[in-house]
């Protein structure tokens, strides 16, 4: 495996000082962490169990499995009801104000979690790790930069991969391997029951207008009931808009990029609405710096939509979504929202998607999507590719 | 769209009665439905909200997104506190005690229904609706159909993939491809946080035998350590047992099939292991049927791997799991559970996954697994195609 996968020590530390900063702050005595996501963001590793977080010293790991762990740290249970007892033994007190990450662990975990701490008071762990989560460290950009070169790569193939009489699937699953034969984990991390989705949107034509429950920017059919977002069945048409929507995780670290293609020439408009999607992007390269109100942003390119006459086709047509951008990192979805109702601001260390998109019933969705790494005075852009409407050779 | 996708209005009436009736049963006055896998398994679609199921009368969904749905049973909602207003207005009581997904839906997601109804009593739906989904209707059972034939169909493909050279994951990605060819959805549905995995588990030679974090029956390293299950980045080298379970998702219903290739020969051990689990699955046809106890099934297999001298090698090596097979149905891993604790038996309906492996480190794994229906007398098995070692030709 790829010795770069490994987080340094260090920068784990960096982590876990931020985070039992916060706890402290909050007035938290301990944390149980649990989900996997959070347990990999703190260890670099994965084990099935919790890690118990005091908000000063060292934090312990109790895990069921794999075997074989080892380290002082590590202690193996049975079960979440052995963890206050194995403390106890340690010397360590039982937390009276405990954080648990209760917008993710389901309400029976927590029940658990309750019955054998009974702890005065319990708190939202899951807000605390998604803010801390939101600055990304040294380590976890240089996973980005690794994740996004490949991505852009990647995106190079897709001309390639193209032949009349395509449906949307067909030509998404050529692009699925070609990004898994380069690295891609392939599995989709999202926060939230509602991002559902298996690798990417492939959208073409009067596909990209069909309102999906899923929570994403744009909807599609799907080819199944019980997935019903992204490419269908469909037949890719000559005069049709083919948008490319693939999360770039050849690590942990998803970096997110959107192109659009085209099957012949398009309609002028496609070409118009278009531009006004890499304006926004450029203007959002001059504006945002730490300190930018993410609803600035959003209400920014909802303005530019309105003065370029495309309103009706921003972020959708039938159905519409309020936000032109999300952070990114483990999950795909990740603090902060570019929407009108954010109070967040721009911070250094954030990484961003920017998506401005607009849906052309009957020709497609249009727009580019890049992931931006917020510095100290601005955004560097870190999916580097062709942004102009790419014409597939036949 | 594949018509057949579609479930008839009287199979929906089928687990639509069989859960009023165990809601009366239990004595609940209503549950809300929250989940997407249970919203599809009583409508046949998908929306984000949730549906009011009382336990007599019609259910109402109460509908976020997509936009569209029509029909006297969708009423629009903005947020789950709007539902109680709503109902009053239909003049549909508040109930007195409410069945809630607890298992599954966040313990905030809970607070927000208990804080919007305030029922007197809150209990567990999640348990009522896997124990609802265990027995399959008739349109269900013909979705495994499909699906298990497109399975068996793929994998007669799986030998003309491999060439001399490649790791795991490239062997992987090929037979993916195949698979997404013939129409998988490829998202692997589970049940539970710690069932992450994409697609498949390839493994061979000594990555058979690495523990796994992840609670599937066999492990492997994965190719990231956010994701440390199944293929790797190692070379298959000659000599080596390839294990194949891919879940077969070709409808919403998935099918689960095992099958393992040699690169080379193997030793004669390895012929004489996989021989146990083809021998058990032959017992397993004859013995089991309505009312065998899942623990029968399991602690039978127990029994043969070690008077054929297995048991240091059954469901794993370092790491041993201790079942034997499962249900499956819209998620992968559903009830009854074949293992020594297990309480359930067989019923009428059922689709049970069996799968006794054996772990040989340094060859891999061998030992299929098989999808079967129970029916009035006995069990049929679904996924159909050679069961023996297949040797690859380089």
């Amino acid at each position: 495996m790829n010795p770069n996968f490994i987080p340094t020590q260090d920068d784990l530390n960096i982590r876990l000082m931020r985070l039992q900063q916060m706890l402290i702050e909050a007035g938290g005595d301990a944390a149980l962490i649990s989900t996997d996501v959070n347990i990999y963001y703190l260890t670099g590793t994965l084990f099935a169990g919790c890690i118990f977080l005091p908000a000063e010293g060292k934090p312990i790991w109790f895990v069921q499995r794999p075997s074989g762990l080892t380290g002082e740290h590590a202690i193996y249970i049975r079960k979440t009801e052995d963890i206050p007892a194995a403390l106890k033994e340690r010397n360590v007190p039982l937390p009276e104000t405990l954080f648990l990450e209760t917008d993710q662990i389901t309400h029976n975990e927590f029940l658990r979690f309750e019955t054998a701490f009974h702890p005065l008071k319990i708190e939202n762990m899951t807000i605390l790790l998604r803010k801390a989560r939101m600055i990304k460290t040294p380590w976890e950009i240089e996973q980005f930069r690794f994740s996004a070169k490949k991505h852009a790569e990647v995106f190079r193939e897709i001309p390639a991969l193209f032949q009349k009489g395509m449906t949307e699937i067909e030509f998404q699953i050529e692009i699925e391997r070609v990004m898994r034969k380069n690295g891609s984990i392939g599995y989709f991390r999202t926060f939230g029951a509602n991002m559902k989705v298996f690798m990417a949107s492939l959208l073409s034509g009067k596909n990209a207008d069909v309102p999906s429950p899923i929570d994403f920017a744009l909807g599609g059919r799907g080819i199944h009931p019980i997935l019903p977002i992204g490419a269908s069945d469909n037949l890719i048409v000559e005069g049709s808009a083919i948008m490319i929507d693939f999360a770039g995780n050849f690590t942990a670290y998803q970096s997110d990029m959107t192109r659009v293609f085209s099957f012949g020439k398009l309609p002028a408009i496609a070409y118009r609405a278009h531009q006004v999607s890499i304006d926004m992007h450029c203007r959002f390269m001059e504006e945002a710096k730490p300190g930018t109100a993410c609803s600035d942003i959003y209400n920014l390119a909802l303005d530019t939509a309105g003065k370029s006459g495309f309103s009706a086709n921003f972020m959708g047509f039938s159905q519409q979504a309020k936000f032109v951008g999300h952070g990114i990192g483990l999950e795909i979805n990740e603090p902060p929202v570019l929407m009108n109702r954010s109070g967040d601001f721009l911070q250094q260390g954030m990484v961003i998607a920017f998506e401005p998109k607009f849906v052309l019933p009957d020709i497609g969705a249009v727009g580019i999507e890049n992931t931006y790494l917020v510095t100290e005075s601005g955004v560097e852009q870190l999916t580097i590719g062709e942004e102009e409407i790419i014409r597939l050779e036949t």
